[in-house]
């Protein structure tokens, strides 16, 4: 009752350059950074790792002079006079055949290759060509030169390394260390994933995500038990770790809630550092020193805790490692959407990148720090720094990589009304070695006809019936795309419906039956094709939207939808036969509705564009998983309709 | 004897997009390409694995509705008149505080931030703004629903794969299983790495550089101890290979050398596919399949042998693990010395990359296919196709990088004499996170002047002595570089003499002396400062080169002419103290000469020549190390000596 009160009324608001300075200056004094910690293993362990001082050659490589071909070893002033028309001919004292590799004995100084010597079968050789000193021999040291310097000091060991190291007559090695770092999830919500999550409880995954970044940033990773929301066992749980790691991350307990109490654990413990900074998303981190070793409080939502632990725990590794921090990938892109930013905070927004024509658009992700999916589908961040304005669409913006800019470049942008079938889509284009990828974006058609209309995306799907005529897409098109050169593609039919609980345990068969029973219905969105669909039978059956209760409430996709239905928290909502099945609702069917796909004809060349109509109207394969969703007809898939 | 007639005959010459053909046809038909090799996993275990298949959500996440904020859970509807002036006060049944990830009670459907709550001692709360439905709660299904796509076929998997698969309930992931692949090493001269190699005894390591390429291409490997040249053992060796890997890799026997029979052992227990293909180095390849497993001979020489792998097992990997072999980065490139190719061969060359100024200069390298060091201080590959006419200087040419970019444009090239110091330099900048490299290329302090003239390095040593005016260096820049504005920073001053064999046996204490012992001597290359000096001493003492035997055999560096002495096969070399030192030889100072570092004024803001100048002027670290070589004296490092 008190959650007021007991909130921890600490929580600063630091600038972020501030912070970092502050936390830099710590990480100085405690020892962590501005020192070399270090091993020595074999050089067989050693790829991947980092000298930690220079490698000198101890022995030159070669170790002998060496024949460098197949041939015989020669001394060369017995050959001065050879040649193709008067061979010389040695005796086996003058001569000794050798293969690649041999020792040449000291007497010789040139190996004659196999193809200008005839071996007689007297054992003497004829010899069709001179020879010069030391030729096809590779001498003492033509590689490697003992003392000579083969890595220096803070390089990444590549195999080639090993075998120069190998071939100097190396073996062991003194490399960076890495930091051994712990992760404390807290939480007595939360519960392990083999376990089924009942209301309240949280599956603990943020630390998998955590540590798979740190270990790909060079750490090795120790990932702690939950730990219950009792102090007590924080202050054990922290004091184990501190004494075995180089540094503590605990996630969460870092915002202002009832149970947070893990600032005042570290700071009766050690020095509290840093308690929150204006970052979004991030804020409430945390940043202190327990008995010389850092410890580091994330917040709890996992997007939140990742790119926090991006802004402050990145270089920390580097630095322990004795290495820069990695300089992230830029691109410059066009932001197809403002985004506005939040007075005195740094701001980092995720971001999905396509490149349509000559265009590299950038869309900014809606989604809250607890979408993980988000994160997972994003191709890029925009950081957005304190004292910023924000930015508006049709703006070029530099936006930080999450993946290689190749992959960016194969992607097929698809903006506009949702199907479950662009799921099966993207995935099997991606599949059989294929770097094709589909980044679907889901508007409503209307978004769709839109985001074709700027040049955002290469295709989108659409099923808008124009109520006067009867016609799907086409007068939609006409209306707002008349100047685009596009194409028009049936993708399939659909069965449109009510999707209710399954068992249908109140007995709904029309909208007329969610008014009079005074069942809460959930809508789609605006410019959303079902939504459409909805308001015409609506119109059709006289019922007014004040009189269906949830009518206001909107949601962005089919599934959503049926999820709402499904959790219970609505009895009913207007959407496709397969998302009903894949949540196993059931489903009253209203309508069958014509789903097409509009590609403007810029991009008919692209071979992503032909790889995807092939797929469209040649894979088996691809017929066969969409008529295993359920409610779909493919009748006209792959048949254009129109074309301007 | 016999090496001519025991020589295998068959090795082809097989251009080279015939014999990949040939293979790729061969891989597919017994199943090792072109078929799905899976295993399942826990997802905890999944980090850089390829899923098999498409990952759909078992589980909606969140998996109910959730507080997004602390504060307190409402029905929106209790609060429409809530304002700052006239608060709302809720009864205790009417609210329920929360913190961010609690559940929300069926009865509520809002989340009033903890800022709007004043919670009274009587248990009732004040809200002071009004609420909208659903404000500040995150919905079932809100990141993921349930059946949605997590992850397509074909993708590796990252750190936040792993928390969305864990969010949706999905615990175990089919992943692509990696290929196993077993290199055995060939020859009864193999030794390991602790073994001190006698002549003709070579420390096996060409596995080690293989295997960690194979590692990183995402193979599994298992190398096995040296074969001796023996059929049966070689039989048995492989027989054991095929039974428990998916690919095995025999290193080497594959040349026409007298115990190369790696060929006919393949043959007789499978079908050999290619053997010989028409790309250099590399030329001996064998491609051959034993009872459905893939067998491939590489080349002895470790350099052919890694690029021979790059050229056929390096997509054989990819196919195996279902992806796109990965595309090379190139990069333009100008070369700085012309290449010429050879008939009918595809050709593969290391380059050496230095930007120096607007210019990319590409440098081949002279090395041969045993030199370790080429290939690890390669930054990139020049590729010649079969029927391409060679390069020539100053033409731009597609570079594959073996390096990132970064850090090929934070490299330093210099050109020129070649000190020991440059290693110590080479070392010590590059510690302690600086990302600055120094490429070092040993052409004679004459061929540094070249290369400054050229616009090719950044800086040069140079100890030029003008045996006219007895000054150094500087009448050779007013000669040469005469428009190039520059400065002359003196390095140190260094002792040049007579290297000779510990203990100085033959009792040298003069040229004169080698002339009189009729002793062999090592020279160094045309336009070397050594070689200046050596010819004015030798002019000076009135001794004819030609009396000096082995003044026409040349070397590039103080520390191969030192290996030289130290193998004994010369007996005396000119070099500096630091190289005799290196190496425990004895040396009988002739002179103290100065050396000097040329740097042009173009690049005197370059952040890397600033750091550069810091260490040789700052650094005591850096003095320490030079001191510690032997016969070097600093009385003016850093000092400039002229300016033009």
């Amino acid at each position: 009752m008190a959650t007021a009160k007991r909130k921890n009324v600490y929580l600063e608001n630091k600038p972020l350059a501030e912070a970092k300075e502050l936390w830099s200056r710590a990480l100085t004094e405690c020892g962590f950074s501005g020192r070399i910690h270090s091993e020595i293993i074999a050089v067989d362990d050693a790829r991947g790792r980092i000298s930690a001082g220079a490698v000198f050659a101890r022995r030159s490589s070669p170790s002998y002079n060496a024949a460098a071909m197949d041939g015989i070893a020669v001394h060369f002033t017995d050959l001065s006079q050879a040649s193709e028309a008067a061979p010389t001919t040695l005796s086996p004292e003058q001569f000794s055949p050798v293969n690649t590799g041999n020792a040449i004995k000291e007497s010789y100084n040139a190996v004659v290759m196999i193809e200008d010597v005839h071996l007689r079968t007297d054992g003497q050789a004829e010899v069709t060509a001179p020879a010069t000193p030391w030729q096809h021999i590779r001498t003492i040291g033509e590689d490697i030169v003992a003392t000579e310097l083969i890595i220096p000091e803070g390089q990444v060991i590549r195999p080639i390394d090993l075998g120069a190291m190998l071939a100097a007559g190396v073996t062991e090695i003194e490399v960076i260390r890495p930091p051994q770092i712990k992760i404390i999830p807290t939480g007595t919500e939360l519960i392990q994933p083999h376990e089924n999550p009942q209301a309240g409880q949280i599956i603990e995954f943020n630390t998998r995500i955590l540590g798979g970044y740190l270990e790909e940033w060079g750490a090795t990773v120790q990932r702690n038990l939950p730990v219950q929301d009792d102090p007590k066992k924080l202050r054990e749980a922290l004091l184990a770790a501190i004494a075995e790691h180089d540094m503590v991350i605990i996630n969460a307990g870092a915002s202002a809630g009832t149970k947070d109490f893990t600032s005042s654990v570290i700071a009766e413990l050690g020095t509290l550092i840093v308690h929150g900074v204006a970052i979004k998303p991030g804020k409430p981190v945390m940043l202190g020193i327990i008995k010389g070793t850092p410890v580091v409080g994330l917040p709890g939502y996992p997007i939140s805790a990742l790119l926090t632990m991006r802004v402050f725990v990145r270089e920390m590794v580097a630095a322990f490692l004795n290495q820069a921090t990695p300089q992230p990938d830029y691109i410059y892109a066009t932001m197809s959407r403002p985004v506005h930013s939040t007075m005195g905070v740094d701001q980092i927004v995720r971001i999905t990148l396509g490149r349509v024509g000559d265009k590299l658009m950038a869309t900014p992700s809606g989604k809250g720090a607890g979408a993980v999916m988000s994160f997972a589908r994003a191709d890029g961040l925009l950081s957005l720094p304190t004292g910023s304005e924000g930015v508006g669409a049709g703006e070029p913006v530099p936006i930080e990589l999450l993946r290689p800019q190749t992959e960016v470049d194969s992607t097929l942008v698809c903006i506009g009304s949702h199907d479950n079938i662009l799921d099966l889509m993207a995935n099997q284009i991606h599949a059989t070695g294929n770097t094709t990828r589909i980044s679907s974006a889901h508007v409503g058609s209307m978004g769709g006809i839109m985001a074709i209309r700027r040049g955002e995306s290469h295709f989108g799907g659409c099923h808008l019936l124009d109520e006067e005529t009867g016609e799907y897409n086409i007068p939609f098109i006409k209306r707002f795309l008349r100047d685009i050169p596009l194409e028009l593609i049936n993708l399939c039919y659909r069965q449109q419906g009510l999707m209710v609980a399954k068992g249908n345990p109140y007995g709904i068969t029309s909208f007329q039956d969610l008014v009079d029973k005074n069942l809460l219905f959930i809508n789609r969105q605006n410019g959303a094709g079902t939504r459409l669909l909805t308001d015409k039978i609506l119109r059709e059956q006289n019922i007014s939207p004040e009189d269906l209760s949830g009518y206001e409430r909107e949601e962005y996709t089919h599934m959503s939808v049926a999820a709402a239905v499904a959790n219970g928290s609505v009895q009913a909502g207007m959407g496709i036969r397969a998302a009903a099945e894949a949540l196993e609702l059931d489903f009253i069917s209203v309508a069958e509705e014509r789903y097409d796909l509009i590609l403007p004809t810029a991009f008919a060349n692209d071979p992503k564009i032909i790889t995807l109509l092939e797929m469209i109207r040649g894979s088996e394969k691809f017929h066969h998983s969409i008529l295993a969703l359920g409610g779909y007809n493919l009748r006209d898939c792959g048949r254009v309709f129109y074309r301007q």
